[in-house]
């Protein structure tokens, strides 16, 4: 087999290694924990890359030592591999990941990606966005990450900081964000926000058979409300409908600005799309600028799902193995 | 002379009419009120458009019959020339303008373009952007709008809609917007958000010595605040740091999702930069994610100042002259 390469999609709290051909489809994966915060910044993440890669030499029964890798990593990530702050993977947060990266996988090509950056080119290859041109990927992780896409072509920003769309501050005097500040969009729309609008609901009264099961309203666990959304429980249904609308305010502000022409939803929380896109579709409506003089735009879920980041950093270790196009 | 082509800029308060040549050199130049509401959308702002023409021809001593008009005008421009929405212009909001400004100007080429974008491009070629091609141009007019140039050229998304930047909601709960909606950045941080802002501290007892002077708190306009700003009042200072808190917050979120290099601040209240710059480039450095460790973005006024629209109009009609690059 000609053409493989490694994609590694480090989140914030798993790790995905992929063995992909040229055409992105996965001969092999494997999955490790995200490591916790250190005091060298971004060498446990390295670690833990290298030792996703090795369970997946394991799993796909032979040696990868060859092969280029693609690594896709959380956050404001410089066009020299400079992960300059990244709020959801604190351990790595100021890193030079490149070479880190470069010393712990040595004797490898490495190539460096946002996360959803890598999951925006495997979704306009080979998923939710074939032929489209003008469209954001959002993943909805821990926060949430955006890949641009302008023209065809990835939108990096003068330093490579682009599509930092989780942090867009909706409101001023909201929640406390990793980052620092508050009110971020991800407080509200991420998995962290299903978590904290969760909570809030249980301590306020709401989600009373959900909190009656799980014994504590402080315990109510943003799984825990997806999975009761799931079995029907209406006031569960009721929480995912305020996370939607979040998610449409969202959407509608990248809208203003981008005017994209499809929304992919990717991330974690994509394995809850079926709950989740009805409200944030009939949301979306009401927010958009222009309302229906302007048309709705789509929003549909990434096809890859959670492997969307491994699948396209592999696809991008790929390309630069083949050289500029 | 040759080349010469007319550019028109539709404000919200005001029409701006210039004759100037390819090297966007003004030769003459002239002004109208922008027309109120009216049944027929477009047809008055279509008239108002020719008057300036008129006027213009007078200024400059002979006749413009045979040349190249370029109109910017303020919201959702599609890609046909159809004013989709334009919660700032709603005379002329629905408007198929293309074919309104032909029928009206006939037997002339005619180019339209989002009044922003017609500002950027002038920045761009002639301004405070000239080498610089990830920078966004924020016109703060009546309202906010948002010409975006991403690896020197302009970004205009699926429909031609991408920019309308006034309108990322920043806080859900806020003030009504024109457009529908509640808490957009306009309400904050463009003439309007002045005028608001000010209103607001007059009425809640600051602004003492200004209250007594116009004597009624509700009485207080955003002009009053600038020129008792720039003769030194603390508290209209203090009213005026709070409009810089509120666009640089604003700023911050176009870094977050754009990562420009340089923002570029024109239109009518570019005229009190020198009050109004040192205050948001202070808070831009709090707002920005990563704060210290990305660097900071510069903010700079618009060297072409509330004539920027009205020149970049006059450039795309000279480009469109050329026929495609």
């Amino acid at each position: 087999m000609t053409g493989l390469t490694v994609g590694v999609d480090v989140g914030g709290s798993k790790v995905l290694a992929v063995l992909a051909d040229a055409e992105g489809a996965v001969h092999a994966e494997a999955r490790h924990a995200t490591p916790p915060h250190e005091d060298a910044p971004g060498v446990v993440v390295a670690d833990t890359v290298a030792g996703a890669i090795d369970d997946l030499s394991r799993e796909a029964g032979r040696a990868l030592d060859g092969l280029p890798v693609g690594v896709g990593l959380p956050g404001m990530l410089d066009r020299d591999g400079v992960l300059a702050v990244s709020p959801n993977l604190p351990s790595a947060s100021g890193a030079d990941m490149a070479a880190v990266l470069a010393a712990r996988l040595g004797g490898r090509a490495v190539v460096l990606a946002n996360d959803a950056d890598a999951a925006a080119v495997a979704e306009h290859r080979l998923g939710a966005a074939r032929g489209v041109d003008e469209f954001v990927l959002v993943t909805l992780g821990t926060g949430i990450g955006g890949g641009l896409v302008v023209d065809g072509r990835l939108l990096r920003g003068a330093h490579g900081y682009a599509g930092e769309i989780g942090h867009v501050v909706v409101d001023p005097s909201g929640p406390r964000c990793p980052c620092g500040r508050r009110g971020c969009w991800e407080r509200y729309a991420s998995g962290a926000g299903v978590a904290r609008l969760a909570r809030e609901a249980a301590v306020s009264g709401r989600l009373a058979s959900l909190v009656a099961e799980v014994g504590d309203p402080e315990a109510v666990r943003g799984e825990d409300v997806t999975h009761a959304a799931a079995a029907g429980d209406r006031e569960a249904l009721a929480v995912l409908d305020e996370v939607g609308w979040w998610l449409a305010l969202g959407l509608a502000n990248l809208a203003a600005i981008l005017d994209p022409g499809l929304f992919v939803l990717g991330g974690g929380l994509v394995e809850v799309s079926t709950l989740l896109l009805p409200p944030t579709r009939r949301h979306l409506a009401g927010h958009l600028e222009g309302g229906e003089r302007r048309g709705v735009v789509d929003v549909v879920a990434a096809e890859l799902g959670t492997r969307a980041g491994a699948i396209g950093a592999s696809l991008l270790a790929a390309d630069a193995e083949r050289g500029p196009a």
